[in-house]
């Protein structure tokens, strides 16, 4: 009586970033119903020394590819991460999306207890695959979608709680 | 090959709790330093119409108690949702986290497919279990816990990703 990796990990990372595209795209619209530069919520931050929208998103599809990447023995692919505009991030989550979704379960499945070793700047983290996606690669999606949510919010976008959830 | 759903679950909430409980420490401190009263933090909001600080501890809290309730098919119990200081939150996230390590793995392994049904305001939601728990109750956790620390940042308090995540 179990789930699979695949199952715990591709599916609702896919759905995360749709929701992410979702409110992305409603960021866009509050910006240019009120004729804001839409580069202003791109660039916006909670603070001064926490990142930008632009970098909360770009992270979110960077935990994810180098999850699925990980798990699956392989290389991640390398964005560029020079997006500077909402349709050229909706670019990037679309590519995440289907980088995620080109894996098969039986890529992912059976990696629970897969070394996985990550360079840090503050030195080599190592997990194995459960631990890596359960305590690292999911919290680290829904921390960076959730920031992108919280940013849009305390800038005056209306979004709610089923924005960052999806319809069940 | 494959992960149980009580792993997929039980240890990553218990993490999440126990490194709230380590910001929410580092927050009190923080007040406590500059002499500002904690209670500006535990009102604290990214935005008015946003849910304070204390809100956010709590829904974190229901989520993962209900989820496991609705999981091993019990009545999750209930908490008055009256704190109104850090240490109040410290008390009701150890008594979260206790009541989820009160559960074995036995209670919540197998619920993959078990129907749950959520009353809302808007009606009902109807999940199977695994989709309950990668849907609903880990984003919603991550959710509660990231704006947590949303709050806290956005008000100056110092902290790192490292605090969100946990030691790894």
């Amino acid at each position: 009586m179990s789930i699979s990796m695949y199952q715990a990990f591709i599916p609702p990372a896919v759905r995360a970033l749709t929701n992410l595209a979702a409110f992305l795209d409603k960021i866009a619209s509050h910006a240019e119903a009120r004729k804001i530069d839409p580069a202003v919520f791109v660039g916006a931050r909670l603070f001064p020394d926490m990142l930008p929208l632009v970098k909360q998103v770009q992270i979110a599809s960077d935990t994810v590819k180098g999850g699925a990447a990980r798990l699956a023995g392989q290389e991640p692919p390398r964005f560029e991460d020079n997006e500077a505009s909402f349709p050229e991030l909706q670019v990037r989550i679309q590519k995440t999306i289907d980088y995620l979704q080109s894996f098969t379960s039986e890529q992912i499945d059976g990696s629970e207890d897969k070394a996985i070793t990550l360079a840090m700047r503050s030195g080599e983290l190592h997990f194995k695959g459960q631990d890596y996606l359960t305590t690292y690669v999911l919290p680290n999606l829904y921390f960076h979608v959730t920031t992108a949510y919280a940013i849009a919010r305390s800038n005056g976008v209306e979004l709610g709680k089923r924005d960052f959830l999806g319809q069940a």
